[in-house]
């Protein structure tokens, strides 16, 4: 296989499955070329009625072959009953050689590792984690899987390189014209927007859902001129598997330092003084408990945030409600407070990986965000920073968000200093997910590291008291605990690419060598 | 010139200007083609400051060129500054054979007048009214006008008919990323709809405001990832003449009989009783007088509208805030009362032509319509409606939303029997703007027509005790009472395109003979 070398020092293949791929050139070194894609123009007479009996009777009126296309979103988690209902209609059906083009996969979704052995599903273009993703990683599948962050999911459908055939779009609430929101019904799960892209550029648009109502269901986070097919069915999921009752602060020690740490340097850093306030953080305990923090210290200094990013979570949504910021951006609502805030409180924002993430436009609002905290599985000397694989090379999980929140003014990876025993700190990552250009702070329970190139940031960190040290030095200290890690084993097969948000290609990932 | 007859019997120029006409085939006859257009891939990386001093610098930054074709909304309507001040800059500059592509003009715009006599502008794609229309009339375009529908324009511009190098959208709040809305700040006018296309698809994306918030502008009925300039200037327009201060109903008792038999041809059709009631009535004095009448009997009859759609005004407000309707789908408020339900009534929902009007979608909400109120210049005995030119054939009227509000289940044409000395009920109308296929009820203060094609309607009206009659008996009348109209004295060159919502050519309007 010819390779070429990309400009964080990664090998990755010349072509994929017949497709040049496009070497990751440095942060904002691509240059995007040619035009969006344009769907096909349809006409309003075709579409008079919408509204099928049920999903078998719209499976008959697709176009469906072996080899197509098919898209999911992510926004029913781990209690969305619609991709494995779907897929195995497809399998029952003889369709083979689908490609999978999910935003991402959760545990409820292993079925999929049967349909890919039986021949149904071919490879996965998206994101997947855990099961699928292990037997991507011993070579599972039969074409090279494509990773790609939840904005360049969002870029490559609207610029083409990734054409879906059929979209099914789990939705909440929908009316018989294909408006379609997640705030209302008993599968309410907050925003719609991973799936926006496939309502606007799929080529055959299905809307499902187990709350049909009279037009117009509004919101219309999708729009009912971008719809096919409307199926009305019993139940989408399970509610308390879609949104948590409650989202769960950390009570772990360390986990708790490392937050406390993380809002230290935002005070610190004095971003949090200046106008034009902003962060974003997730739904994990540790990101809970940073929030907890900030908005502690917004309080005390009655500092109002411009907006918050979510996520949201009942801990946004107090800030939203006393006051603490102005707004909520959310992308995807994490527990019923979230859900009930997004529904009923004009400032609660629900926003979509076109606004939020994709780098192919005139701007989105991620680089707006001024202070971003995510989590990694390992980050190294050069400050890259992988997501996907562990260090032995098992790929278990999809990039989410994280280049793109990446883009934030300041991005902080909290995380503990080991795991078991593996470094987190490494010297080279195993798989680049985002190069060390875009990650700014690593807060550790062992002490924090800035990235030498922020002399903006260490300027303002100048007086902090926080335990700032060099990352070799972290790297030093949890070798010290864990001992060198051995290297992965693997074969030379590429089973994965990891693209970066502009469309070129990061890293590539190789199959695992069992024996 | 060689010329083709189309469905409706009106002879269309093969070509224009170089490009094929496709001849009017009947209601939903003809067949959309090929893809939507897809605008440059833009990189984020390039629009890290939009911001602009003033017009002139972002002018500066921009590619103007002769011949370039640059666009406006209309929802400042005569309060605009923008439309004025732009084209002067661009002359100034000495651009010339500008193609004006703007969603409606206003008697305010008369500028444009001069603009196109020094060859500043060459002719206008879109619509125009009043001074404008004038000038087109008697050949002072260079090229020939095409009139388009606020369906037709979204559709035109989506489908590539309608390139637009240059969009400059007055935004009565914007934000530094070019977000931008209607609702907030001294100019706001209510939704932005009518600009929704040129953010998407012109290839540079202007937004000028005089009302420039932080990060946020919420809503972004303009979405920042599509704008590359913002702009902040003095002053957007005259807030008196973007909205009212309050819309005024009818007292004419002429035109009060007409509402009143209007709302009851909506009563005796038993429409309003059924499930699914919705209507749409414009801002003129009648159609008020008309949703009163409506509201009135609704209000006796407990009936709850799924929706009305504006112009929304006092009015529908009033109906909406005493729960005689469960939304107002809004595309442009005509008063404050409406502009200010927007801000705050969540069940009051801003509309653009991609959800309302657009024909190449997967369904606009048009059809949807149980009964739409209508006016007209002229209408003919096979129900084909004027709108766009008088019977002496000066074209002094824009298309505005009528070919799309007549896909309404029940069109309804209010007008009086006659104006002046000209018949409003004719034999043949002068320019088709919508063919008797989409006009189904004609009122007028001397008795009511019902297109006999429509069976089902003349069942539902079997017991009204309304004065219905053949529509040649009310052309009788009529021509008893201003004699027979004499011909438009015109000139075989053709100066004007009617375009039907789906892109074919419905009509021709012919230079004026002034001998």
């Amino acid at each position: 296989m010819k390779m070429i070398t990309n400009a964080v020092g990664r090998e990755i293949p010349v072509q994929t499955d017949g497709k040049e791929n496009i070497p990751f050139k440095g942060l904002g070194k691509h240059k995007s070329i040619g035009r969006k894609t344009g769907p096909p123009i349809p006409s309003g007479k075709d579409y008079k009625n919408k509204v099928w009996e049920n999903l078998d009777q719209a499976l008959d009126k697709m176009n469906l072959f072996d080899g197509m296309t098919v898209s999911f979103h992510h926004h029913l988690r781990n209690g969305d009953y619609l991709v494995n209902l779907v897929l195995n209609k497809l399998a029952t059906r003889g369709l083979k050689n689908i490609v999978l083009a999910p935003s991402a996969l959760f545990p409820v979704h292993e079925p999929i590792v049967d349909h890919i052995k039986k021949g149904t599903i071919s490879h996965i273009l998206g994101s997947m984690n855990g099961p699928v993703g292990r037997l991507c990683s011993i070579g599972g599948m039969k074409k090279t899987a494509i990773l790609r962050s939840h904005g360049g999911r969002y870029r490559a459908s609207q610029d083409g390189d990734l054409k879906i055939d059929a979209a099914f779009i789990a939705a909440p609430t929908a009316d018989v014209h294909g408006n379609a929101n997640g705030v209302y019904g008993p599968s309410a799960c907050g925003p719609l927007g991973f799936a926006l892209a496939d309502s606007l550029y799929a080529n055959q648009v299905t809307v499902v859902t187990d709350h049909l109502v009279l037009f117009p269901a509004w919101p219309w986070s999708i729009e009912g001129g971008n719809v096919d097919f409307v199926v009305p069915i019993e139940k989408l999921g399970d509610p308390e598997k879609i949104v948590s009752g409650t989202t769960q602060i950390t009570t772990d020690p360390d986990r708790l330092k490392i937050a406390s740490m993380a809002a230290r340097i935002v005070q610190d850093s004095k971003l949090i003084d200046e106008p034009e306030f902003s962060f974003q953080a997730g739904a994990g305990g540790m990101s809970l408990a940073f929030i907890q923090y900030v908005a502690e210290y917004m309080r005390k200094k009655h500092v109002i945030a411009d907006f918050v990013r979510g996520g949201a979570t009942q801990g946004l949504v107090d800030m939203l409600e006393s006051g603490l910021t102005k707004f909520i951006l959310d992308g995807q609502s994490f527990d019923l407070a979230g859900v009930k805030s997004l529904r009923e409180n004009q400032n609660h924002i629900e926003t979509n990986p076109f606004v939020s993430y994709n780098y192919h436009t005139k701007g989105c609002f991620a680089p707006r965000v001024k202070a971003s905290v995510l989590g990694a599985t390992e980050i190294d000397l050069d400050f890259n920073v992988n997501v996907n694989t562990h260090s032995d090379g098992w790929l278990l999980h999809g990039i989410g968000g994280f280049q793109d929140a990446a883009d934030a003014y300041m991005t902080i990876i909290t995380a503990p200093l080991y795991r078991k025993l593996n470094p987190i700190v490494v010297e080279h990552v195993h798989t680049v997910t985002a190069p060390g250009e875009t990650i700014d702070v690593l807060v550790t329970d062992h002490g924090i590291a800035v990235n030498p190139d922020r002399k903006d940031l260490l300027d303002r960190l100048k007086k902090s008291d926080l335990p700032i040290v060099p990352i070799e030095k972290l790297h030093e200290e949890a070798i010290k605990i864990t001992g060198k890690p051995k290297a992965a084993k693997q074969k030379e097969n590429i089973v994965a690419l990891i693209e970066w948000r502009d469309g070129t290609i990061i890293d590539s990932v190789r199959e695992i060598d069992l024996d």
